[in-house]
């Protein structure tokens, strides 16, 4: 039988994700919100018969064995550090914390409990496209690869928003937070490489909106472009732009003797001076109604967290262990990659990734921007 | 009557270029190659009358008025220079020159003869979607400008070429000269703001081919990525890759509220919510025949030199100024950026872009990139 789960957040999201749980045979037993009304509207609407606005009446919930993090960004690593220690299961939605510090604890956490499933939800990984691309990159279908272009076009992360976590980079808002963190790591599964070194400009264009105005600013980035050299030699470039409409992603991977694209949920292929089409996404494939194209949660990554719960529910079921899924050290690795990104805008250098293995007491991005500006 | 024409060069281009002359009536006098057999061969086939490999004998043609030089990027400065010298008008191919001292040269060449035609061909300011393009953005249809973003993607510069200059980016070979100077050029020329502080990566991944093997190697960049900080607060990001097939270009244009996109030869607008499409290229619009769609010079940017030869032939027909074209100035300023972007990859740093007004005995390029080593 599939534990029962306990879900943190009250997030559209959860309109495509708790029917989904349903439908994969888990039993969702308790939903948490930052506030009792939020958790009992949304509790109400998805009948769902536990609620509370206390984290641990959910991880102390004797039904509860799979802990699903939907939260904002601030709040993920508490839960889930807390959840490992009491022995549940985690499914963490990304970026899974706000800095290396948070990821890093908890790695630490699941290192104490290696049979517990510690999952990060980056979901890109599960659609049919980027397997399909993964597998061909191994099979070595355009050589070694020399480049990576991904480019990720939206509409505003704030459409239709007042003020949030959304609008803070600090809580974990912006495009390199929300967008980014799964271009990286998407980047690293599918060529099997890691960033050492990266450069990267961040800007915020849009102060004010119609719903943010007065005394509130918006301090996220709405702009991003970053690049990053990899331990392999390959060079990656990132551009994500929040300025346009609709969700449009295009990952390209170059190599020797041809180049692989993920556009939407579609693979083309190129070598040997021919185009062919290795997948062809299906109506819908790419969506997880009712959630919109677009928005913080686009339905792209929306369709791939709903796969990835997928395959938690068949790891389960079987009793095989989940492959492919992003570890808690693989979202570290995504952390890092930010952090340097952040310390590389702020200094204007290139910047070294460092992947820590040991708590500091202190926000190791906080001291590097300060060494930076000394 | 329109003036007689002297042509440098024995490229492929010619086959579009000559034949365009004739049909806006100019009459094609003279034609150098670098050997006279090129000189001969093309000659021949386009049935041009005067044909020789001395510089001198095309300029100093008593029928030849207006130099049209399509000559290697070695070559080119020195040719328009002299032209200028002896009272020749001249439109002269991107980039025009191999570094910024030689535009400096032209451009102080071109003050001395103010009434004399001096024109760089950047051609793409005279596609159709490039012009609408420019009038929207100055007609506030996307508000204030504050990112743009140019992404180019075509085969391999080298297709079916054996070694020469293009190989060599001291030479003028490479995308960021060839492809990168027009879209440099055609930035400024569209938003009206100019590069204060550019951040590049230059990658050269292909460095023998089967043409091109043995102990020869490429040393010009086929991939190019570079940030550009606008003298009116706009952020450019370009990138250039030169591992996929045939020629894309798009160009967005972000500002506060909406953005125009040039996909090839379409303009397409969002503004308050809706989408349209502001010009749909004719068939054949962005197509220079017998020109091949890619390859050094790409069919976009030969339909654009043929468009500005058209203007430069109304220009002298109707004894009016020439509009929109690219001054020598304009050239200068894209070497200058092009210098600042090869400083930058060589240095990883954000990069000044200095136009200077003096020559200087030494390369400046030269003495930048050896004072960043030091």
């Amino acid at each position: 039988m599939l534990p029962g789960v306990g879900v943190f957040g009250t997030g559209k999201l959860l309109e495509a994700v708790v029917p989904h749980l349903r439908s994969l045979g888990f039993r969702v037993v308790a939903l948490w919100g930052q506030t009792l009304e939020d958790a009992g509207n949304v509790a109400g609407s998805l009948h769902i018969d536990y609620f509370t606005s206390r984290i641990d009446d959910v991880l102390l919930h004797k039904d509860v064995d799979l802990v699903l993090v939907l939260s904002p960004p601030s709040l993920q690593s508490q839960i889930a550090v807390k959840a490992m220690g009491i022995g549940k299961h985690v499914v963490c939605d990304r970026p899974a914390g706000l800095c290396q510090s948070e990821l890093l604890k908890m790695v630490l956490a699941a290192q104490y409990y290696p049979s517990l499933l510690s999952v990060v939800g980056y979901g890109l990984r599960y659609l049919p496209a980027v397997r399909q691309l993964r597998q061909a990159v191994r099979d070595g279908y355009v050589g070694d690869v020399r480049l990576v272009e991904v480019r990720v076009t939206c509409g505003s992360l704030l459409e239709g928003a007042g003020y949030s976590w959304l609008c803070e980079p600090a809580m974990g808002g912006g495009l390199l937070s929300l967008i980014g963190s799964g271009v990286v790591d998407l980047v690293s599964h599918v060529i099997g490489q890691r960033a050492r070194r990266v450069h990267g400009t961040l800007r915020t264009y849009t102060r004010q909106t119609r719903l943010i105005a007065g005394i509130r600013h918006v301090g996220s980035d709405d702009f991003c472009t970053f690049q990053m050299e990899m331990d392999g030699g390959a060079l990656v470039t990132v551009s994500l732009n929040a300025h346009l409409s609709g969700l449009q992603q295009e990952v390209v991977v170059c190599g020797d003797w041809g180049h692989l694209t993920v556009r939407g949920a579609d693979l083309l292929g190129f070598r040997a001076g021919q185009h062919e089409t290795l997948h062809r996404a299906a109506p819908g494939e790419a969506a997880a109604p009712p959630l919109p194209e677009a928005g913080p949660q686009p339905a792209l990554h929306a369709a791939g967290l709903l796969r990835l719960l997928a395959a938690v529910a068949h790891s389960f079921a079987d009793g095989e262990p989940l492959t492919d899924a992003a570890s808690f050290q693989d979202g570290q690795y995504v952390a890092a990659v930010l952090e340097a990104v952040r310390v590389s805008a702020a200094t204007q250098a290139w910047t070294q990734v460092n992947i820590r293995s040991r708590m500091l007491e202190t926000n190791y991005l906080g001291m590097a921007l300060k060494a930076a500006d000394a």
